[in-house]
């Protein structure tokens, strides 16, 4: 279900399925920038980069050159499924104990589909946990004094745990204002620059840590690979998981390099790593020779590309070349199936964790 | 005056000079333990590591092979007296225009002649450039409440811009919660998490970025050597310099690697780098080996080895053996007179900033 729900996120934007882990969307672009960038760098098939010609399969097939795959697949589906299962433990312990419920509240405005069809995934995740969700949906043309005062409602409501204002908001509204009126200590995106501040420095401890990353560094536990002393490279910068997952895998004690737009020889650099986190939202950018036999690797891209094959006339491709990859790496996230499930797991779990420290619930 | 004021306030250390960068008395440990490990890795001379019985220049010497010196001399003497220069004329002007001369306020709580002697020169710097200093000098056993008192008491004045605490304070005092005291808009050390957040963020800005991070990039572009495109390796992940250093790399588009304690392989990736800036305390220790040709070398440590034949029994070195390391890179700062007189220049830059947000003057 996990799957198919990430999946239905992606088809439903307009824009780039990035756009999922692209909740601040002044992002998008910095994005696209980056992965123009790294195409013209690549040296690994002149002329051409990555591109969308290259078959490579975007899941783990049985059936599909199995002699030749030495990669475990990194089942985030299966992960992100013992995860919830172990939220709704801890949701239920938390409800007999003490009585309370923790609750997750989305601010919704204006008509857009996606929009509306990430918030009624999220509830059900919600639902399947236990998590109490709440919802305010407001037209197109409220004023953001509206959109405010039902931010600041819920910063004041001792059932909300955790807030999410859904983006993008409409363009008449000032994005930052409104998210900077959600109270630090229910902001379970873990986006606030305190937050950021807390992940980079040593000795300090973020509130919240940002979903996707934070799913990232999840899976490789659960997998226990170790990250200490390790080399890792993520590919990409972005605010909302190329730069919190650096972050991430510097405190777990890797030796970490960000790989960006500027970035001359990319390949080089990644071919050098343990670990590769990308994040770029360029499908098949990273090839079999970037990477380093027995590298571990965590493909946080969902990018659909034209297939007339496939029922809705597209599928979707990591930014990792799966299946030159898998003959080269130890282990490897699919995608779909891989990096997306745990996203919202990581919601769930960030809202859990801010229940718990409200009520000082261990 | 700025290199001996240095030296001054290292020669005053009971610890290590680097204590002159580790307001945050909690970071001295990392710092040192991340040494530790770190001579253990390395290979370039087994079972010495890089032991103080090597003699490099600490400074640059015209009459010490100097045909064999191939590295240009990051003059941070003479960078930052023109910094002071420039501030002093800025200094000046905003007391013309607007009748406001910005203001630094020092809280010193205790005994320590190297915490006073620290305090003494910031108030010269301060008195050379213009700036207006204030003291608040407050005994060994006074409580907690009446240093939160004086920091609350300079938060509320409007003709102080910067506030700093001297550290370390009493034992019997929460560092942290003084600290936290200090108003964000006048928290010239950009130590605060929201300031290190924002540093980390694409599209926001710091309000203050710390002194001596901040001190190494304006040498490098002082002496216009390109930051974007270029690989670059923090040595070191201290929240005061290595870990800030970074991200400030990153913001100008270099391709950064941190190398810590637990990085395996130093020498390999500090070969591959550019730009080295190497913030860890140990004296000598990045060799000539460890030095692409050509690179650029920006050394942090002050640290002082044993010398009979220096008139207090000891001299100074950086991190970086200079004498072999002037040899192979293309521009090097010496020790002393490299970085270490360009932090109090940045903390009077940070006042002068402070002042000028304050009061909206261009």
């Amino acid at each position: 279900m996990a799957s198919s729900m990430i999946f239905t996120d992606c088809s439903s934007s307009t824009a780039s399925p990035l756009i999922h882990f692209n909740r601040r969307s002044s992002n998008t672009f910095l994005l696209r920038q980056c992965v123009g960038q790294l195409r013209l760098r690549t040296t690994t098939a002149p002329g051409r980069g990555c591109s969308l010609s290259i078959r490579c399969s975007s899941s783990p097939n049985p059936s599909n050159s199995d002699s030749e795959a030495l990669a475990k697949v990194i089942d985030g589906k299966a992960v992100a499924k013992t995860v919830r299962d172990e939220i709704t433990i801890e949701v239920s312990r938390m409800k007999e104990s003490i009585g309370v419920v923790p609750g997750l509240a989305v601010v919704l405005v204006g008509d857009r589909k996606d929009s509306a069809t990430y918030v009624r995934n999220k509830k059900k995740a919600c639902e399947s946990v236990g998590i109490k969700s709440f919802e305010v949906r407001l037209g197109e043309d409220s004023s953001e004094e509206e959109v405010l005062k039902s931010v600041l409602s819920f910063n004041d409501d001792p059932s909300v745990h955790g807030i999410l204002v859904q983006l993008p908001l409409p363009s008449h509204m000032d994005e930052q204002n409104i998210l900077n009126a959600v109270s630090i200590e229910k902001d379970v995106d873990g986006f606030h620059p305190l937050n950021i501040g807390r992940l980079a420095m040593r000795g300090r401890e973020p509130l919240f840590v940002p979903c996707t990353p934070k799913g990232c560094i999840e899976l490789l536990h659960r997998y226990n690979i170790e990250i200490k002393g390790k080399t890792a490279v993520v590919i990409g910068r972005s605010n909302i998981v190329g730069m919190p997952a650096a972050l991430l895998l510097q405190r777990e004690d890797a030796t970490v390099t960000i790989i960006h737009s500027r970035t001359k020889n990319p390949e080089e650099i990644t071919r050098e790593a343990d670990i590769i986190i990308s994040a770029v939202g360029q499908p098949n950018m990273v090839r079999g020779s970037w990477i380093k036999p027995g590298a571990v690797l965590i493909d946080v891209g969902i990018n659909p590309v034209e297939d007339l094959s496939a029922p809705r006339g597209y599928r979707l491709v990591g930014d990792i070349c799966y299946e030159e990859a898998c003959k080269v790496a130890s282990a490897i996230t699919p995608v779909p199936g891989g990096v997306g499930p745990m996203t919202i797991a990581m919601l769930l779990s960030n809202t859990l964790t801010s229940a718990k420290r409200i009520h000082n619930f261990q």
